[in-house]
């Protein structure tokens, strides 16, 4: 894919620990045209990781380390976090609804914006806190018996779907802006009293619906302004309760 | 992949230098529910083998071993060779036309046999005259500037395209007997006395053509008849040709 289509594919993986797994995923990057790899604490990268790499150490060479997720997720419109493990069932919020790479591409055919592709350490994969803080869940049908697959192989596959998705002309809201849209959720739902053991559910939740929806800047705007109006409603309907509450009971 | 679906897949890995790949195949071949590996000619396998094929060393312990590619595709229908260098117009005959993965998995929607999927050698590819002998050529679409995939990653995108392809109920003809057929083209060219330099060149382009078109048995039966009532009209032809000719001119 090239530098200038309006989309653009971030690859982040997360505490990969084997070298050769690292380079194994620029050959798979360069393969399909992607540039951007993001390691958040990788393990050493010697050799190995460049002979895996093969033609493609220049990615080797210019991937960005960090040390934290978000870090690696600045400047990210969208964040998608990929599973081996999805939930069986809709009632398992944290991996669910799970999309396929196919579904991914078309999801992302009028976009205009940055991916980042989170991808977890070998065997283990992405933590649960790291999954709740992605917008999309994704996996990659496999077989039940034995559906974990090797992390170079899990890139490629995604990458190999996502090789001519170029995007269009539907600017996605920012990232960190809509973090601070799920703050002010998580806000609303402590401000109405909302059940403590409801409460991690339904910001996941959200999550997922506008993670899913993807939304533009616009919707963005309008969805934060009716929150801020429910909490200015709510802080005068407080203001009034004393007495409101009294007379009308 | 069921064991009980008309279609039955088998990957073939043609001398195979590297043990890593290898295990990483099997560990991909698990990951999408294959399990009909043959490997012609390979390195040594051993620990690393065994340590990439992480849960899938059944199957790495159950590949079938054989010395060539002829012996690799007994009871094959139909053999798709891969390579990450597609002939760059329909001119180049041996390597053209080449299909996706995504196509591939279209033509075998509806079919009853074995496809054996042929792998070359790591940064070399199937030789011309390995690439000659399949019906159908496969490419994964891939950056111009590196296309060249490891080894892994690439059986790793055709099993996944063909992870759900269950086939149909349109049986194959038997691949041993598309070979006498096309040794049979060969002889016709030879009887016509065909021009030599286009010899290998059409019977290639039979092949391609028959190779896409997946003939049936039935098809094939009527394709031999006709060959050889042309073969016997010849021979006809030529045990009157020396009056006939003298005759007619």
């Amino acid at each position: 894919m090239s530098e200038e289509t309006p989309l653009h594919i971030r690859v982040v993986l997360v505490e990969p620990a084997f070298e050769g797994n690292v380079g194994s995923v620029c050959r798979a990057m360069k393969n399909f045209g992607f540039d951007d790899l993001v390691l958040v604490n990788p393990c050493e990268l010697g050799n190995y990781a460049k002979a895996m790499a093969s033609h493609a150490q220049d990615l080797l060479a210019e991937a960005t380390i960090v040390g934290s997720v978000e870090e690696a997720l600045e400047g990210v419109n969208i964040t998608i976090g990929t599973t081996g493990k999805p939930g069986s069932s809709m009632r398992e919020h944290v991996r669910m609804p799970c999309f396929s790479p196919r579904e991914l591409k078309t999801m992302l055919e009028d976009k205009q914006g940055t991916v980042a592709l989170l991808f977890g350490k070998e065997d283990h994969g992405l933590p649960n806190e790291v999954i709740e803080r992605c917008d999309v869940v994704l996996t990659i049908p496999a077989s039940d018996e034995y559906p974990v697959m090797n992390l170079s192989h899990a890139v490629t596959v995604v990458l190999y779907e996502l090789f001519d998705a170029t995007g269009g002309d539907f600017l996605l809201a920012d990232g960190e802006m809509q973090e601070i849209l799920y703050q002010h959720v998580e806000q609303l739902l402590e401000s109405i009293n909302y059940a403590e053991h409801k409460k991690d559910k339904t910001t996941i939740m959200i999550r997922r619906i506008l993670g899913r929806a993807m939304i533009s800047p616009r919707e963005y705007f309008t969805l934060m302004g009716l929150i801020r109006d429910i909490e200015l409603a709510l802080a005068r309907a407080e203001g009034e309760q004393d007495t409101s509450w009294v007379e009308n009971n």
